[in-house]
């Protein structure tokens, strides 16, 4: 394998690196794409995603092994017995990231026809952002947030 | 190029496969977290994440052209002209996508060792959480938050 493809390890002590091993390249993210925006099916998936059946029959199987999707049978009357793919409570946490990406999306690369899916509040209908909270719930500015190490972080 | 690689499309009608196209594949995220993490130069990167220099230079130059990295020159004495990458505003929002799969990496696939990057607020010190927020400032929980059509929508 070259190493642009290099796949990311689960057992990193980086956490980003651990869900990227799950998620595996762009095919993963539209995958659960796919999911949110209610395709459960196989079929549907490979041909909304333009996808290779193995490529989709691999990258659902890491996805299921992760728990972040759950495998579901169901039967259609004549057919064999298919699957459809749910998302586990891990997997809508999710939701965080796609929607992440898409907030970053819209503002740096606006598309001419507008944006296409909005991220509302079901009850209230209010449109909703991504953002940093702290433990008493007070939204927190991007530039006051900040990553540091741990004691446990590795030394070089 | 083999499906399994193919380029997510910067046209997209979808903003979350526009996003994709600039991150490219598990390198781009990899990359924005060394420039998060303090790493800053070429061949400090390269040696970080052990990748190809051909596969770096290319990653680095499409976050370059979408406006995530800015490229700065630097000099060291008896040396060729170098370069910095730093991230420019538009990169810096790009922290909430990191913040959430380290979110969800350290909740759901917890390294033994325990977390090693925490996020915090740099001013209070308080932990910090990547949460979806209303246009009043009020977290909303994320079973609360949904994904809609807008009127843009591509109809198939």
């Amino acid at each position: 394998m070259s190493s642009t493809h290099r796949a990311p390890r689960r057992d990193s002590t980086c956490a980003v690196t651990r869900t990227l091993a799950v998620l595996n390249d762009s095919w993963g993210f539209l995958i659960l794409r796919e999911v949110f925006n209610g395709t459960h099916r196989f079929t549907e998936m490979r041909d909304h995603l333009e996808i290779a059946s193995d490529v989709l029959t691999a990258r659902l199987s890491t996805l299921v092994g992760n728990g972040v999707l759950s495998k579901e049978p169901y039967h259609e009357p004549g057919q064999r017995t298919r699957f459809a793919y749910q998302l586990t409570p891990a997997g809508e946490e999710l939701k965080l990231v796609l929607a992440g990406l898409q907030q970053w999306g819209d503002e740096h690369l606006p598309h001419p026809g507008g944006q296409t899916v909005a991220r509302v509040d079901r009850t209230s209908g209010l449109p909703l952002h991504v953002a940093f909270v702290d433990d008493n719930a007070g939204i927190v500015a991007l530039q006051d947030a900040t990553f540091v190490h741990t004691e446990n972080y590795p030394r070089s």
